[in-house]
């Protein structure tokens, strides 16, 4: 029962002290849910009658997964729920919602797993086997240093190769809690991936290929706007060109042209460059090199500075501080920080530069929790958390979503904005997905369309657009996309189910 | 390398804006330090000299667990690791440690699985299979409606009943990940457990050498005072008599006195009423007037009132709110509530009436991490929050304990203490289990002798003495052993590492 309905059942039918009791109840349940994401939202009467199926499906949903936990999909791997997922009616719906920016996501992981199997079917794909480790990259003709095989000609020997490839492309086991018993053997497998897929989507005419529909992959799921991280690594045609790092971002920016003239009510991408945090003094000095010539070359395009990879093979931020200060002022940080549980470490630690070194958004900041301080300085200095549900679950951070850390992050209105890290390697397309775990999983039962709006709002708030301009534009037309959302979602509705939307709007 | 030895190295090498960058380093992580659990604790010069073993043995285990997390204990499943906790130099110190007192622990579950077993060697013990379910009672005639042979028999016919009863006196299996997938999976196999231990205990002569033994364990775990819930159940004698509510307290009083003269340096034990929170109205209503007789028969061993049972299946605290309020003033409240991970539900709301309710302590508080505003009320109020880390995992409300929501309680200095709330369902002895946990995996890398001293600390100060005498025997008698325990620490210490010593005391 509703607290309300309690409160005033109880009004009628007791002495006057309980009755203060469930006023007092009633206003400390409201004055937590005040301070919830999105609790200051005030829906307009057509959103009202939208919300309303809205916390329907939702608790419909919720109240199955409570009878039996196995169908309250964020508390499961969601290795074997994805296909739950994709029938959900909430699912559906926040499909559908237009959802802002993408601000977390990572160049070798963009597009969806099918998508990067079919372009295993192109011409001059060339297969091998190297010190016991699958291979694969484009060719003219094949250098000699390992047995090259045609992948045309592999799969007429042996068909089965399909299903060993498509293994090679992403974490998906069938189970995964025996497979992956720790983050270290995850990102072991993770980097596994990386090496299969990195020579095949450096290839120039794939590289093109597979940016393009990574944003269309976006576009197709409403999402307007992107912010990748990227390694700039080199690419390839088959005559031996190479394309170095600024060529590279120029290729980014060729392909994003011609997107957002095929889609002119797609808002862009930027750029952060992303390195590895595995490299000595001279080569983190290389990175602030590329950083000053990006900058130059593409001023709009570059939007910030960050390091990658695991957080406990590399190095701490720490020992980056005299690079990353000759970059303030040129261009902004957004650290991957905190991707950890191991309390008190160094890792623990990059924490407190990255917040120390001004970052202007945060990657995961799953232990921020642990640190009070520390949470403290990111309200005040407004740095984004930027949360990836599904991801910190593959990669064994979290088995049951709610006990997220950003539970907590959600609770207390901190800039939280919902991505998806490496969408392609647990089978995920957009941010619907990570979207429906952090609106089931890490908020409230009775959260609803208002938390979801301020999702999109923080998306777009925390982008870093190259001037008010673009931010404008990106603000008015996810506005126009949102009352169009709203617009059909009640006209759909009235033929479905006219009676009840009459009762509703009049 | 600690980031004092790192900003001392920079001191002399660096330019001065980068010698600012690590001053503000090193005071905000000192900021962040100076908030968590205990950290306001001066040591002793004595003090410091263990402090400095303890880190060391700390450092090592935790080390030898970030090369392969397996051997971090506190992230995986506590049945996997026992043996491996009991050869733990850390455990070993803890084990040695004056503790203080048990807060949280239920009258069926007191004693360590060796010790119930023994309990079935007893003469009068039958066994039968009643609907499937096995059973054990004594009697000096067994009655008719099931049937019963004498376990002495039994186990003639058929020695591996042993084994079989064993499994029935613990949640301890194999596989538990496999085995209990859910919380209501554990919960049924919980409630089995209790349908076959419960009779057993019940038979007066087993109840009293029961609860002797479960203080005498205490004891022997340097645990000095107890406070435990209970159901008081129906006490038979083979003769047919049973005991009353009142009249089984009174067995646990007699039991305690017997105890405490033949262990003049145990401080005492005390009782929380809990009967099952799955009550309708009249049967709420009795519990109250059970609530009042026992207050005046034995003011000074009942502390007070609390609902038990799984809060998923039981009704939540608002269907009592006129009963609870009727015992306002007349008992002190020590409520199980937020023992759950559905956010928004019922259950989760009974933090909100625990707290409203004025409870004393808050049995578990797991979901108050979710409740921004409860848990500011929960510090100005100063509610001591009863945290039962290898309960919470058994019972798969976290699989990883560093996402132990305490994690977040200890950090900001909440009150909180650490119990074991049911030892022989997962095969622990007192206190140190528990503690180990709270100390390798609920606190950074960092928290040391001053965590732990102020655990013990909090154990007392937030036990409910019944004036200020007993309070103060308590505290000094505490500080006595403590000192002790530094004494005798420093000695062995000296004969097993003569000259380490003698250069920290110089
Ligand atoms: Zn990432
Ligand atoms: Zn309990």
């Amino acid at each position: 029962m509703h607290p309300m309905l309690f409160y005033v059942l109880l009004a009628f039918g007791c002495g006057v002290c309980l009755c203060d009791y469930w006023k007092d109840r009633e206003e400390l349940i409201k004055e937590e849910e005040s301070q919830i994401l999105g609790s200051s939202i005030k829906l307009t009467h057509e959103e009202e009658v939208v919300n309303k199926r809205l916390i329907k499906i939702k608790s419909e949903e919720f109240n199955n997964g409570f009878d039996n936990v196995v169908n309250f999909l964020p508390s499961q791997h969601f290795f074997k729920t994805k296909a739950q997922v994709e029938n959900s009616k909430v699912f559906k719906f926040i499909q559908k919602l237009p959802k802002g920016a993408n601000l977390h996501v990572h160049d070798t992981a963009l597009v969806s797993g099918k998508f990067l199997f079919n372009l295993t079917y192109r011409n001059n794909l060339y297969a091998c086997f190297r010190n016991g480790s699958f291979q694969l990259k484009f060719f003219s003709k094949p250098e000699s240093s390992c047995k090259w095989i045609l992948l045309k000609k592999l799969r007429q020997i042996s068909p089965s190769v399909d299903d060993f490839i498509s293994s090679k492309f992403s974490l998906i086991v069938d189970n995964p809690e025996r497979m992956y018993k720790s983050v270290d053997e995850v990102w072991t497998a993770f980097q596994d991936i990386f090496a299969v897929v990195s020579p095949l989507i450096t290839y120039r005419p794939v590289f093109e290929d597979y940016f393009y529909r990574a944003l269309e992959e976006l576009y197709e799921d409403n999402v307007m706007y992107l912010e990748f991280r990227g390694l700039l690594p080199e690419v390839y045609e088959l005559n031996g060109t190479v394309y170095d790092e600024v060529e590279v971002a120029g290729l980014y920016i060729n392909v994003l042209k011609k997107f957002k003239e095929d889609h002119p009510d797609f808002v862009g991408a930027k750029f952060i460059y992303a390195p590895m945090r595995l490299a000595d003094n001279a080569t983190a000095w290389k990175y602030v090199e590329t950083v000053k010539t990006l900058k130059e070359y593409y001023p709009d395009f570059l939007a910030g500075f960050d390091l990658v990879g695991e957080e406990k093979k590399g190095y701490p931020l720490k020992n980056f501080i005299e690079q990353i200060k000759s970059l303030e002022g040129i261009v902004k940080f957004f650290f991957h920080a905190g991707e950890t549980k191991w309390y008190g470490t160094d890792i623990d630690e990059n924490l407190v530069d990255a917040i120390l070194l001004n970052t202007s958004r945060i990657g995961h900041g799953f232990a921020l929790l642990k640190h009070p301080k520390l949470l403290q300085m990111v309200k005040e200095k407004d740095i984004a958390i930027e949360v990836n549900p599904i991801s910190n679950q593959v990669l064994t951070y979290v088995k049951d979503l709610r006990n997220h850390p950003a539970i907590f992050y959600i609770n207390q209105n901190y800039p939280v904005v919902i991505c998806n890290d490496d969408p392609s390697f647990w089978g995920t397309k957009g941010l619907s997905y990570d979207w429906y775990m952090a609106f089931m999983g890490l908020s409230s039962k009775y959260t609803d369309l208002r938390f979801l709006k301020q999702l999109a709002i923080n998306s777009l708030k925390y982008s870093m657009f190259s001037n008010d301009d673009e931010r404008n534009f990106a603000f008015s037309l996810w506005e126009k996309k949102w009352k169009k959302f709203i617009m059909d979602f009640l006209q759909n509705q009235e033929l479905q189910d006219y009676e009840n939307i009459k009762v509703v709007l009049v």
